[in-house]
């Protein structure tokens, strides 16, 4: 641990402390079904597919705003781990505990930082701006379209049927209506292959 | 793939291809030592980094800019692979090929876009903008603060003396001389603990 509680010195630290990112396992997997995916990659594909898709959004977004939540959104499974989306009870079980973990995570850095990371990520929670529900349509999107690819790496195990994905795909169309409409038709394809149950 | 070749479908499609980015492994490893480190969760650890470190560059930095930087700096690596800086033959020869590889990666996303990431990406190559010099900061402290954190877990296979270290840090002090003022520390504490040759 670097000595001195300086603001760069506890910065410092926080890049060290959020390596762990990298330790905390998904239920998804790669799009080559290789092996599950980890959290702080996908924060990168998330990232990097919101600078992509901005264009697509439903209404004009800040780009920038909507990177930096989505490198940051899931910073708080470091405390609590990933949950499964599709496992109701363990999402409504969560919800105080990831409150709790961001009050952890986020006040390991300097004091403003951590207010505004702080703010970022309760704004991503809530869903409310269009930054918010654009980076959430996202992060909807990517596990789903991996499943699409990867002949349901996490859904068969699960007999995850249509009706369960589809709880999902309504956020998607709040961020974005045409990303939305080509998951719709790659569902139904899924579905008429049997990658999905009806 | 998506039958229609329209901007959406080839962004879509793109977001499927980049995934290969996190079978990227490199010789640098996680900061608890447990396995080697991927390049999409270190883009994705740059990124953040960046983000949290932008206020000690040098110079005032486009933080938006730097951020889309690191998320894409490194996808080349898809087509080429990871090169271990402490080769400098082989960095030599990955040179053409890593432009070879950059036209082959971005032509895959709808043109205008396609334009804006290839010119980003050759203004992180060209280190001479305040925002290039910054990310190029950040990619080189990484794997050197990791190092120092994981008792030289790419270091001491390849015996890399402090003097091949001290080639890279140059680098940071052009992005950040804050930064690198720490990281010398770190590094002369190092080699009095033996954990970096001399």
């Amino acid at each position: 641990m670097l000595q001195q509680d300086t603001p760069l010195n506890k910065t410092i630290e926080f890049i060290a402390y959020i390596d762990q990112l990298k330790n905390v396992i998904r239920m998804n997997g790669l799009f080559d079904a290789s092996r599950a995916e980890n959290t702080a990659e996908h924060s990168w594909h998330a990232a990097l597919s919101a600078v992509l898709l901005a264009p697509f959004a439903n209404e004009p977004v800040d780009a920038q705003k909507v990177t930096y939540m989505l490198l940051i959104h899931d910073l708080i499974e470091i405390e609590v781990g990933d949950t499964f989306v599709y496992d109701a009870a363990e999402v409504a079980k969560q919800e105080l505990a990831e409150r709790q973990a961001a009050d952890f995570v986020f006040n390991k850095l300097p004091d403003e930082v951590a207010a505004t990371m702080r703010a970022l990520w309760d704004e991503f929670e809530a869903m409310e701006t269009p930054e918010a529900k654009f980076a959430k349509a996202i992060d909807r999107f990517l596990p789903i379209f991996s499943n699409l690819r990867n002949d349901g790496y996490s859904w068969r195990p699960h007999d995850i049927s249509q009706s369960q994905v589809r709880q999902f795909t309504d956020k998607i169309r709040d961020g974005s209506a045409p990303l939305w409409d080509i998951l719709n038709k790659l569902i139904e394809q899924a579905v008429d292959e049997g990658a999905l149950l009806p």
